[in-house]
């Protein structure tokens, strides 16, 4: 059991769009992403999705209106309802979400990831 | 759909060892709770529970050690592990656990709460 510092975590990667596990409970992941640039459209058909802003500024592109998330702000985008994040500057999030949730949803693409790293 | 803006919550109560609850999502609760001073001991037989300190500096009391929390860190306190939180001043974290999760876990006391307000 240990603790988890989020800042050291975020320091130990660079990529863009690809989620790193940072924890495990309750069959949920615990997962922290540095975001660039626009994301793609996408929903998740099972999952509910939260956003929690560490460091920058979110955009949350939703069908009927954006959301602007700054730190210390959270979303839950429920199952279901299409969303696309953007970042015009880099932002740190920390996401929670079930384990089998993949980061594009129902949209197969080259931004697709699969077995994430653990850091 | 609405963000959470975790500070403008937090401002909203004032008690001490009193969860709010501030989300909902896969069948469990994002919760914020202003902690002073020590709770029991307890431990949760089938949830495991997320702390991540918002402001202030929370020890996890367990049976082999302690653990120091400051802001920007997080435990998950695995199910069935006993613990202890503590704070010397008072601290703000956010909690994420199955919706049943009560408090005082295995332990029924004058500080277990039920039917937790959402804010």
């Amino acid at each position: 059991m240990e603790k988890v510092n989020l800042a050291q975590k975020f320091g130990l990667f660079d990529e863009y769009w690809s989620p790193k596990i940072a924890g495990t409970l309750n069959g949920q992941h615990v997962k922290l992403a540095k975001l660039k640039g626009g994301f793609i459209w996408h929903c998740h058909e099972d999952e509910d999705e939260l956003f929690l802003v560490v460091k920058g500024r979110l955009i949350i592109k939703l069908r009927d209106g954006d959301i602007e998330l700054n730190e210390g702000e959270f979303l839950v985008v429920p199952r279901g309802v299409e969303h696309k994040p953007v970042a015009d500057e880099e932002v740190h999030v920390l996401l929670f979400e079930p384990i089998d949730t993949l980061n594009t949803g129902n949209v197969q693409s080259e931004l697709t990831k699969v077995d994430l790293d653990e850091i």
